[in-house]
């Protein structure tokens, strides 16, 4: 069941959708996005839509299956987006049977509006008293009206000011704001539309009915025991959390350090895992933590302050590196603030560790200095001039400094991942529809980890197609509601890849294989490719930028060489 | 002759450049741009080059032939970009031989430096004391070193910073620097090359050898004839100036007032033509003026402050409208003021304009407060990150206050002709390879002037085939050195551009058909549009902001309305 939400008329119509059988997640919010945005609107103009898309798993509580997909053309991108999130609201939406939420049209009055969902269907609610609060506070005063229970998506003042990397912020099963839907600036979109928060309550909903729920237990099973199985998702992530890879990366020569000036950070292991997990025991705060129902891995954590106090949750490499290493920075109290910062204001934190980064090579702070990083951090939420240049992520930070070394693809940052030292990563920031996206085909997994095999990260031999066969695999993956990080187990255990076939197949009661999957992985990447040209992106915007072909790294000393021509095979299907 | 600066090594060299037989101006210009520079590098990179390109004619004398060419890769596009510019440099370049200078590398230290060009050929100085000076007291102090008859283009802090709507500043036949390459950015790219200034000396330079000049001056004369007998040349243009337009776009309903909200300025007729040479006669400033060598139209003009000190010049209609109307300013010394200001600090006056607009809307300042936009603009000259977001032009201030009437095509903005009720106009802003560019297929003749035939403004028919024509003879008049205002003459009378062929014919011992020339024109457009889509620039661009389909312009209530598919039949040859 889908429901439309205009918010120009604040009217909610209820649809079958039944033209959209068969997708879920990423391809589900992409397909309506095709579907129903025009190429050429202005991403926060009337034409534009917000979509909220559950997955094929959403609701069963399949491992690791509790994630959700957002969607809209993109203000940071200015082309198709998809947006992964966990948290709890997957599984609530999917418990209630809805597939997707389109969010259309542009609020007639600048009030601030709640969207509630449960099982008597949808409401439109005004709650002026959350109007330009931080995403902390704001989910505090929902959760005293709806009560503890619910899942909370909500924006911060960086989405109301339509700030272009502005994140939606997401509960986890505790109820604190801690997971994002982080990445293209989807947060605006929200804003643009007068939707500060949506509210999901899934109390008194019906038992899930499976097509075959034994065969979908024994699918289930398969994938829970690669997980159980593999050391990365059983050992290496739910002792130190995916900031175990701090100082892996650091060691292998591909941590961007000082806006991505080196591949080497003297300071990580004062911001890695190892540490995170030791500060963690030593405060009471929590590692092997997990960030929505059905989650086995369990890497993520609480992080406490000096005095005990919870200072910030979901506190990822990505943003460990981004507002750490990339800044110089190796006080982890420091960072833990500035990843409290963004959580709240409501910015992706990879974007805006680069956009400040690109600020201190400009000159507004030295790299290293913690505490002139918060203070710039701090105008994002004032929204000061210099606020909104940062808020703009990385890439109009750039441009508004006149500055040339600006690590980002299609108007989006670049992760946690020097594409000069990790070469099969570099080929997905260049190629992928949604800008440069570390997850859109996780290359560390074979040129660092040696999962799925291994292809030298240095070297340029088979990196286009590793890219492109992870890109097709994930495509799938961030269409079932998983999380990507089964793929450490699915690589390397083929029973894991046979699970999630299973569990879907006997959720729906299709037949289909593997093969048929990975076409619709195929066939997500044609349409986004397709609405992308239509917006304007054409296959010279897939590369990097080019101080990553001119200017050596250190340690390696590489450059990132693989030609544009093989650049352009990464779709060849 | 073509000379090649490297600002790395502080070399020159001298070649002959036979590949480009038979190229002037934007032809040449895009030319070597297309050939020299990789689609993907950064625009302030070491990739990027700058090319001044002289014109067919240039050095000539030829009727209102004295205009050249600047070339690059835009900071504010990303795309390629040749902006055209009058003012004494073209004459004095082609007087010298010189038929290009590519600017090529990025230098080594943070230095100051003038590229001088005479008879004795090129060199390149350090003159630190001109570092970090606006524009008139650059000139100034360049004048007492290098004499009063120098021609001189330079940038002012905007291009030091590196700003994206930075422009370059040329001096006129006085030495007044008030005459612009100014759309595109390409003085930010001149700065990212640590060049402040190019002075050119044409003392000595020997007499320009003609193949036939007896043919020459023939052809010449015809073009004359013309000129003096077509009633927009001989008459409106030199007793008013462009500004005469004021008044008529706003009787025609397609003056953009207020940040495009209205066609229709009820205090236009205090910024009009009319009122400015009123205003001139009194004060003792000047209307018909020429901005170059061989002008025949002097349309320009010398504007004085109410105590008779000059405060501008080359006060034209785009910068009236932009600074005036488009903010709802009716005090033409307020608008005044700030073309000084643009000229001075070096930003282009549209894309300026265009961005306080949006500033405006966005609650900056009040439209119609002249004060408040003068404040406004004075931190572009402060390059506070307010006056940086406003120096990147139009596109990002829109950008980075989140707000969505942006009047921008492929990032450059929509200069004074609303497409809405100027709909040939719309048609050129949508496709046009440099961005939205007036002066890129000028339909306001044929839509409003009744120039060339007529097309009605307000309807959907004949505006395509309409703009194609206009952009093709445009490629050619553009590569010639001649002032595109020679058009409403050669439109209607035929006489003019048989004269403007057989001047080119006469000057090289060519036997060229106005259609080989037209050819040259559709040329040089497929390239330009083959450099724009390796850059990763896609058809999909060619279209106007959604607001213009969607939002009715007063007073005709009118809105854009040819269809996309028709848009991409513009370039159908």
């Amino acid at each position: 069941m889908f429901y439309r939400v205009n918010m120009g008329t604040l009217t909610v119509t209820k649809e079958a959708g039944d033209q959209y059988q068969g997708l879920g997640g990423r391809a589900l919010s992409s397909k309506l996005v095709e579907t129903e945005v025009d190429p050429t609107a202005h991403p926060l103009g009337e034409k534009n839509k917000l979509i909220f898309a559950t997955s094929l798993l959403s609701g069963t509580g399949a491992p690791n299956g509790g994630r959700m997909s957002l969607g809209a053309k993109s203000p940071l991108t200015e082309g198709i987006k998809e947006s992964n999130v966990g948290g709890a609201m997957g599984m609530k939406l999917g418990r209630l049977g809805v597939r997707g939420i389109i969010f259309e049209g542009l609020p007639q009055k600048d009030s601030c509006y709640v969207v509630k969902v449960s099982a008597d269907g949808v409401v439109v609610e005004e709650m002026p008293q959350i109007k330009g609060l931080d995403i902390y506070a704001a989910v505090a005063k929902m959760q005293e009206k709806y009560g503890e229970k619910v899942a909370i998506a909500c924006i911060g003042t960086a989405g109301e000011n339509k700030m272009a990397a502005a994140c939606v912020g997401f509960t986890d099963m505790e109820g604190a704001p801690t997971r994002q839907a982080g990445r293209g600036g989807l947060g605006a979109v929200m804003g643009s539309k007068g939707i500060k928060a949506v509210v999901v309550d899934d109390s008194g909903a019906e038992k899930l009915v499976f097509a075959d729920e034994a065969a979908y237990r024994a699918g289930a099973k398969k994938l829970a025991n690669a997980l159980m199985a593999h050391p990365v998702t059983s050992q290496a992530l739910p002792a130190y959390g995916t900031d175990v890879l701090v100082n892996i990366l650091s060691e292998a020569g591909g941590l961007p350090t000082r806006s991505f000036s080196s591949g080497r950070f003297e300071g990580a292991n004062d911001i890695g895992g190892e540490t995170m997990a030791a500060v963690n025991k030593e405060r009471g705060g929590k590692s092997g933590h997990g960030c929505s129902p059905g989650c086995m891995i369990r890497c993520s954590n609480i992080y406490k302050d000096k005095k005990g106090a919870v200072l910030t949750g979901g506190f990822e490499y990505e943003s460990v590196w981004s507002l750490g290493a990339n800044l110089g920075i190796n006080d982890l109290d420091d960072v833990a603030m500035m990843n409290r910062l963004c959580d709240d204001y409501g910015v992706d934190t990879i974007d805006m560790g680069v956009a400040l980064g690109i600020a201190m090579e400009a000159g507004l702070a030295k790299f290293g200095d913690g505490k002139a990083a918060i203070a710039l951090l701090q105008e994002v939420g004032k929204a000061s001039p210099l606020g909104r240049i940062l808020g703009a992520g990385a890439a109009i930070t750039g441009k508004v400094f006149g500055m040339r070394r600006v690590a980002a693809v299609k108007g989006q940052a670049i992760p946690a991942y020097d594409p000069r030292a990790v070469k099969g990563q570099g080929v997905t920031y260049a190629t992928s529809p949604m800008g440069a996206d570390h997850t859109a085909g996780y290359a560390v997994a074979t040129n660092i980890l040696s999962v799925g095999g291994k292809v030298d990260p240095l070297g340029a031999e088979g990196q286009v197609d590793l890219s492109r066969n992870l890109q097709i695999a994930t495509a799938f993956v961030d269409s079932t509601g998983l999380c990507l990080f089964v793929a450490f187990a699915i690589l390397d255990i083929a029973e894991g890849l046979e699970g999630i076939v299973e569990m879907c197949n006997a959720r729906y009661g299709w037949n289909k294989s593997v093969d048929e999957y990975l076409e619709m992985g195929k066939q997500l990447l044609r349409e986004e490719r397709l609405f992308n040209k239509k917006a304007g992106i054409a296959e010279g915007s897939d590369d990097l930028p080019d101080f990553f072909r001119t200017e050596k790294l250190p340690p390696h000393n590489t450059v990132f060489d693989i030609p544009k021509e093989e650049l352009n095979k990464v779709f060849n299907f």
